[in-house]
């Protein structure tokens, strides 16, 4: 990702999601630590990364380390955004060995799920290389982690859809089946939307047909949907829609696919993947003492 | 899954799940829904599986339903832990088609991770099945939903390692580079979490050679987790300490490994995969109007 | 208003909103009536309205008194979006006298802020009849009322402009001068918010001058917010646009002027005051003691 | 404003009603802002107040900047409770622009409602001038933001009246219709009141005439609260009272009519209007871009 | 108890106390029973009480068990505020094993502290019988649950002082401490409250000899708490006193030591014990499984 | 305590307990603070220990002035686990009068809560020194407390039981009832726990009898909780245990009688009276002017 806009991550929605990770993790604190760590003893922490990754979620890791134990002191830190190599120490902490390690798996934990995601959006981004499509998202989510995991597509070089039912309009298959039962069709189900939603919001509708694309045609959609059409079937709705609507394909896109879908002319691909089975990214944290290091006096 | 028990979920731990999820996707209401739908239509949504799979979730989706509109009518449910066909219907309920329809994405993005887990699971039970060795989770869980996937876990068939760093003692690797700066080996880091941990908790400790495997024994550990071994590394290990501690393997076990690691005569084998890369499980909503159907005052 | 689609509020929105309100007043009790009533007399409480208003918040107020006690039984409710004549009774409820001059305040000071919304909104809409122009409310909401007042926004029969910074683009003078700093005018804002913003949104932008106006229709804007302008000044900006873009009209538009900016030609006219300086309904609640009736045992 | 001594706010219902606010208009970012400014640019906004008016909210407003964006610098800031004239910079804040803009609505959406309870306020106190009447508040407040409206009226030169229905005794028409019904007067309403109440609190009670007036009195009430009566009932009713009690006024008091409420020898005056119809105070946020600035390095 | 006023508790006040109880102790469930019983068994539970005492917190216990499993039947309840005799089930509950299992450490914890705070109130309510005297608590409560401790003293007979430093004016020896550094004695500091403090509050002072209560009358306090005085002391100041003040006594005030309080002429006597230090009541819950018992399809 | 390892508390959980608790004191502000102290005067606060004591809540008092005011110093602190002599001050704060006069109460109610806990479990552990036994807590604890009190345990030296019902495995007496019921005794209760529960824990279980203690050495319990048992008993039962599993005792252990059951070899003695009985420690602020302070600016 290099010049792409980068939302702005509120930065309560991280500290909440660092807390509610924290409570899970140290409710009870960390009986083993405790055990071994009746002292402070100075250690260096270092996160690594064991893959080629799209790092999402150093902003994250710095806040669980400084919500564990404000005295903790970053010393490096690789932008979130950036393509790393295999074994790249992404994010180095220094401070009390107790708290490197109650912080440890809530860290590693964020970093592994938004890396994920970025990293897998970054792949399907190269595929579509030299089109102008652009990769979208979903709201196919992991409850509660939405607004991380959508910044993470973003990081990835992908472009985000709907964040929530509130900010877009989209007549999907099923308001359409209930819509048909009261005798509205495609285009009046468009018009209806245009009357009714908030004016400064597009209308975009499914379809899953050529019938279906006139209708949306007919109704003065704006973005069309093609939903689970093939390569070929998306290829003939563009050139029926000859560009009087914007076309975001959807449905069971692949790393081998996209390129296909792409090159049929679809200004969108939404891709649910890219949030709900992403792979974890493999990064670790590795501890050392940091020997002849002095107090915090120094 | 069988005879297998189940912890009860806390009931508000579900509920405070859902309602951060729907905060997320209600947030702002359903522009397209209260456009299209400016009254009450009755309606009938079903949630179906397109794949086989051991559910997880059911329990969840029925109260997104009913903090979306407490008078929608659940009429089927399968049972959580089921494992179904593809094209089983797992949820139906009926009433507003506004609320199905609002309910609709937060209801399938909690089935299709959380059976995503389950089902992932089974498959790692499956695996070893005829040998005596249990399929365990890991910490390595989404940030915020420890408590749901690592029931989607048991509802999979496998048994749950820690919960949180308070109910369970496990020295690792970081823990150990540490100690050993200090001049302490893996028994006397064995000692020391006995004389200091809960004394209601064992002493598991990680291994990632047989010389550490003979200091564990020496340092009288329950349990000895054996890291990122081999089959064979295993066996030999496993004849090392003849039954005088519980033997865990843990790193990177694959649904094509986790055999050789059950004959190799693992008691458990712990699988950061169940919850960081289960794949979604593939589920959807259908939704129909309910024609004839008489109103609530029926 | 009478055909207009009302976005269904989360039920959630409306209980956290009652909790935060009753917290304030109820924390320690209530010291008067636990000292005047020792004992429960079974009462019945009328809110009336002493106004014409358009009523919202009657679901608000029936949330608080059965917040308060669950035991309440409403006997009579009006609907919002209701107008009423001066002396209705809008909201009628029986139940022990303790729990309803507890609730009385909260529930009387929601219905007071939300109707007196409806009905200025309802002034507006009344007052550009005839034309299809359509009364906006803007962000200039209540700090933590927002949904609610928005939605009393829409049972006076105007129509939500944005919720968030995040479900609309509208380009204001702030990002203007900033961006004029650094060479982007108008038609540049436009085409960068296009190129960046979600696809599902249209590209608002505000313009002060015929000028404005122009560089706006040439960055293609899709609606164009003519600021503070004299209805002589937007007919001529309407003029100009010939229906390439919507037209929204902001600023300083009263009851007595409003009018005249439909007649110029906005399709939309957005009012800060409808929210921000909507003076209270005036309603109040009736209490009287029950005589003769029997006790909850009937 | 000058010798009033203000209770100071707790910091942490600041810090609460912010995020509230916040948490409103930003749970999905600020898709404008995020389209037009990729990269920081360095501006300076400043706050400016375009009517005459009383401040109330600059401390909410400063806490509205922080809590977006720590690196923001706040370079001047008007204290709360000085009266300005029209065009006064009452906040300038430093720093990148996106911030800047993602904070202007809720900082100004906070000190226009505040301020015009302030303002209001010191209206009302400005016509007593010269009486020792005081001006109170009354629990007609915006649901959820009741310390702050409290502490505008204070700044605006007001008493507050009770905070909640836990921190003074009032006994209004309500409790009387009722006690009424099972003997009791308002002399016993009194008595009982002092029975039970806690004995910190005076008992105060409301009275519509003169006889209700004498049985206050035989009641032994320390504070007598003359609802809706004229000025000539009050000046009466005060003749009768002869400062056994304080005489509180209350109900439908103007600007035009509160000096002769004084005259008629009220101690206080209570006033709904302050809290639940004071027009929004004008302020509005310039923004301009920071030429030749130098970076956060300097 | 006999006639006394309660104040209703707020129920959000109970709910918010037991979801916090419940999350300590069941956030990672409750892994004893989970093992041991894999399937319901219908059960009684009987919490009893092992001594003499004036129960509180049955309401609080009720809702212990509902919100762990709101299919738990209530079978009996003893009224809060009812003195039981040893071996008195003062609460039943039937259901599943689990979930009375679950259920009941947080019921009997709530029990035991709230009925240890209402029986040791009783005791002292006892000590005083045959005067006027009452019994107060202070602010000298449990963080956290300073509602539920306040409504156990009114359940004991006892009443409350304030619930906060907003809903009362007490002068105490450290505002007296910086008062007198800046030239104000104990009568300045009671006009200086007089004249600033909420209307609707009598002023308290704090006197530790007779030259501070002569002060205090000069100031026309129109309450003086006499702080760690000996019953001889107090005779004294309440005969300087002469009713022109209340008297309240505070500071050490024992079991032993109070009914000479009462005698020498004290108005009230405040007692910190009654919340810090009061023992916890001994109760305890008895589970049987229910023989026989037909499950819910009965 | 000397070279006990303290569980370093989660931070969060400090600023939560203490956020809760000034909400309760300082909802509505401090109106006697308010009216004497219309500005600020600079003071200093001691809090001084009145009787010997083990501290314990030195670092929540702290977080209590900061938390009111962050602009006060802290400028003396006494480390938690230290014992002190009487009048020792232990915190010294200076700032603001205002901010000092409205964090003491909350401060105070925390370090005479944990000190008092504190202070009984070293005065438990000076009982048994000279014996290997380890005084242990309870879930016998304030609710939403527990945290916090079980930190106060260790800093008096003793060791901490199960901190919810899922970090430990206790068949407690209600458990065997019911199982009893099913034909299963104390010997399979245990076989069922050690199959089910997590491995990570030991299987502990109760026994009143001696009968008892044969049946779960049978079982394999590794830890046995005496209930109940006189000395003479406890040393009968560890005479059959022959250190074959860890003894626990618990019921009813005094000052007077824990030597005897420590005597008797009794590895661990748990005392609930530890968190729900020990009386308040005594401690109080001392507030004096600091004259001659120059202001903030020194």
């Amino acid at each position: 990702m290099s010049t792409q806009t980068i939302t702005p991550l509120n930065s309560q929605t991280i500290r909440n999601a660092v807390q509610l990770a924290l409570a899970e993790d140290l409710a009870c604190g960390d009986v083993t630590t405790s055990a071994l760590f009746p002292r402070n003893i100075p250690a260096e922490a270092a996160i690594v990364a064991h893959q080629p990754m799209t790092l999402a979620g150093i902003a994250v890791a710095r806040e669980v380390f400084l919500a564990v134990d404000p005295s903790l002191r970053i010393t490096k830190t690789v932008k979130d955004g950036t393509t790393v190599k295999p074994d790249t120490k992404v994010l180095v902490v220094r401070g009390d060995v107790r708290s490197l390690l109650m912080a440890e798996r809530v860290a590693v934990n964020f970093l592994q799920q938004l890396s994920g995601i970025a990293t897998l959006t970054a792949q399907f981004c190269a595929a579509v290389r030299g089109y102008s499509t652009r990769i979208l998202d979903t709201r196919k989510t992991t409850p509660g982690l939405r607004a991380l995991e959508k910044w993470a597509v973003q990081l990835g070089g992908g472009k985000n859809h709907r964040f929530s039912l509130g900010d877009g309009v989209l007549i999907k298959d099923n308001h359409l089946a209930v819509l048909r039962s009261t005798g509205v069709d495609v285009a009046g189900a468009c018009r209806l939307a245009r009357a009714n939603a908030p004016h400064g919001l597009r209308i975009e509708v499914e379809a899953k047909t050529l019938q279906e694309v006139k209708e949306a045609l007919a109704g003065k959609a704006d973005i069309i949907l093609l939903d689970n059409m093939s390569p070929a079937l998306v290829r003939q709705a563009v050139a029926l829609i000859k560009q009087r609507a914007l076309v975001e394909v959807s449905g069971g896109t692949t790393l081998q696919t996209v390129a296909a879908m792409a090159q049929a002319g679809a200004d969108y691909i939404s891709v649910g993947a890219l949030t709900h089975s992403a792979p974890a990214a493999n990064l670790s944290m590795d501890l050392s003492a940091q020997r002849g290091r002095r107090g915090p006096a120094r």
